[in-house]
């Protein structure tokens, strides 16, 4: 009898789980801001939903900021193997250090061109080995339903992607006159990783996306990105570089491409190449509630980019503090040219701006 | 002591589910769909309640999309005997085949009048036994508070409601200067089930909504539908027939009846008969995750239409899925003047469409 | 090994809860409402983040009505001691009788100016013993965070906060041309609770908010809110009384505050006092699934307006039922110049209006 009731008392194989999140902000750049001492805001409500039934897995996770809702992952998988994960829906695209090129809340500047956390609507099949990760992805478009999709507005989304090119005569942060969206794009990752007897283990890769720009009649042009990445962790200490090239080759001529994220256009080089480089130290604790400590600092700088002079780079050091469900980040950005701290990678002649950020997030 | 662990682990009465869905769409009538060789779209992330608390009974469902939110039911329930429910709330109108009169994604032409799985404000008592459903409704208004509700937009909903008088000069899809709603009507289902000795089952009811439409200042008219239906089970097969007749009486002349759902303002005749016949065949498997198959065919005609010449008619062949949590349609759909393929109810001269429809969907 | 199943089957310990509401409005102020009997109209749906890990707590609850989304909760806290609760986030400003000022569903005039179940951007910490309360917190801004939050409208809020300067020449409902915000205030609030032999209980307490009003760029005022409330427990009896009296004092001449919630903007006076009486009588019964009743009549008086002649008053005499996770209000509501009742408090020449009002919410 009471193994029944046990039975009946079994969670359901989907957990329901979620995350909050406030953030206090005090930035140098922002002169009303700083009249007030900063501010603490409200920063979003998460609901997750993951896990199986028979065999079929679900991963899916909605986001409600006080400006916008998103979709942050929203996918189906199987395990045809032990080895070989496919997914279909809106899934997170194969590129780079996974799930993260950073250890900080603002991620790496990658993410601000669509090459860090992106999610996409597509197929990806995915090996996974003690030596061997392989990423085979056919992205369809991107999580809205590329350029023609039924959305409230294209630039209510997690992550940056292209939804314009940037004409002559238009300003930065306009609406794009020319809405495109990446199509049909193949998105590959491999990574080797070597497992070493003292425990060390280093990861060596090369991700590479190709496919097609369409403005909702025909192809406009089509874009390349080819990536190296490497991670190196010893003990409590982890070492991230990665190296970025992308390319956008657009049948009209361009003043850049235009981002659409968290209710803002914005403008990015047509061409472009990255690099990070990041260093994290992890501190076990026992102060009060408080378990880990991580210590980081993360390095981005982007150059070459097409068209313009003055290179877009951003430093964060930082401190993770983890207390039971609460991770909370301590980041002082150092930054130029960087979109949310006070600039933009489409323009020339921005200044160093600085950002203090604690991010506050209860994550279950 | 274990026992009380057990009773601590009891899940809570009122289980929180949901579903994730995603769609791959290849569209005949769109040439730029068929220039990307279709387009893979978020659909929905849904949140359930359901349970019970001393009796007392929850059903809710919202529904998010990338372009609008909508409640598709929110009502408290009570058993007052073995026999009788009495609901109260965002409830579903009782009319003829429930739960649905299809087995398609698309449902049937029904569900584009607000004829099938229609949620609007007001109070039910339902009987069910063995032999015999009686549904006694009386709906206040729609799910959105009726004409002068406040909600963002009133197209802003999950089923296809009245909110407007299209009066001349109007475009087809043109948002209602005359706004109405259903107000004051009773909804009325008897059916009667046959159990045969084989096995076999056979329901045959009737239905009727009869009452008033509301201008946010007077009664403009009012609305009366009748419709019959019949459902026949045998083994793996099932068989579902219904016509209905619908009329709006207005007391100013129409050009039709203004419909809103998903972001979307549409037009349908003030009066029609809506003929449906669908047939589906189930087959257990075993084919890795998958449990079952259901074939389909689903046709629906809306003839006699008030002022227009030209029908409507959908026909859904199709399969459906099973595996896990995920269950799966793949549709071919070919429809003319019918919403969602390229075409409207409320204009003549529309061309046969013809869309291919794989819709993903995981529930819990 | 039933053991370990019996831990498996724990549930987690972030308890995901909510609520669904729908109500019944009869407004005799409202001539077309009037005209349908009244309106049956979905109110919200409710989720609820609820409970700690390793001794971090979280807070948090978001709503969803058909025209607006709003956070009411979303704070960490922590206990140091026994008697010390630290909060920090979107917390609830302490202040006079909480959790509410009321027992019925339209709350006391002390929310419509931001004096009840108001949330706030800050951080608070809460000494709780047998014999008294102390509430010492510090507000940043309002839980939009403050007059440059990034949000979809600042009227898109659940409680009543001050959100712009009331300028000559403005309507009473304008969105406002001068935009404001409450910035770093101080919050503070004590208690004491007696307790008597025959197990009577009473509670005397004082509330202050001591702080500055800020356009965007500067200061432009401040604000002062002193309370003093009571609060007497007797067997099932419960009375509440309350005096409040708050003060904008703005730099440049007003009409009053420009207040947000619910989607729209409405004005305050400047300055106010407040007055509330309650008195409630509980009472246990079993008839079917019933099992309490409150009968209560809410009295909230605002006199001594700045710049205003005439006084609002709000009188609400209700029944709720509580029958397993429903609790239903019925409330006679009778008002003069009051928000939610056919009036405004911000300006002069209303008439006594009367609502009638059932509210069903589901809790869970």
């Amino acid at each position: 009898e009471l193994e029944e009731e046990v039975k009946d008392a079994q969670n359901p194989p989907i957990r329901v789980g979620g995350a909050v999140r406030f953030q206090y902000v005090y930035a140098d750049y922002d002169a009303d801001n700083r009249d007030r001492a900063g501010d603490l805001d409200f920063d979003l409500v998460r609901i997750d939903f993951n896990g199986e039934i028979n065999d079929v897995i679900l991963a899916a996770q909605y986001r409600w900021f006080q400006y916008m809702e998103a979709v942050q992952k929203a996918y189906v998988g199987y395990n045809f193997t032990d080895h070989w994960q496919g997914q279909v829906g809106i899934i997170n695209v194969p590129y780079g250090n996974i799930p993260y090129n950073s250890h900080n809340y603002f991620f790496s500047s990658n993410f601000y061109v669509g090459l860090e956390d992106n999610p996409e609507s597509g197929i990806n099949f995915q090996y996974r080995s003690k030596d061997w990760d392989w990423d085979i992805g056919f992205m369809k478009g991107d999580e809205q339903g590329g350029v023609d999709g039924f959305v409230d507005s294209r630039a209510d989304r997690y992550a940056y992607d292209a939804v314009g090119i940037r004409l002559d005569g238009e300003g930065i942060y306009d609406a794009p006159s020319l809405q495109v969206a990446k199509s049909n794009y193949w998105a590959v990752r491999g990574a080797r990783k070597f497992h070493f007897a003292d425990g060390d283990k280093l990861e060596l890769g090369l991700s590479t996306q190709i496919g097609d720009l369409h403005d909702g009649n025909d192809s406009v042009g089509d874009r390349e990105v080819y990536g190296a990445h490497a991670r190196f962790n010893s003990g409590p200490w982890e070492l991230m570089g990665m190296v970025s090239r992308y390319d956008f080759d657009t049948d009209v001529a361009n003043q850049g491409i235009v981002t659409g994220a968290y209710a803002y256009f914005d403008t990015m080089p047509s061409a472009a190449t990255l690099y990070t480089a990041n260093v994290a130290y992890d501190l076990p604790v026992n102060i009060g509630p408080v378990s880990a400590l991580r210590f980081y600092d993360n390095f981005s700088l982007m150059s070459a980019k097409n068209g313009l002079e003055d290179d877009t780079f951003m430093n964060v050091l930082g401190m993770a503090v983890s207390a039971g469900g609460l991770y909370t980040y301590f980041d002082i950005v150092t930054a130029e040219n960087h979109p949310f701290v006070g600039g933009t990678m489409g323009a020339d002649g921005g200044q160093t701006n600085t950002r203090f950020n604690i991010n506050f997030g209860y994550y279950f």
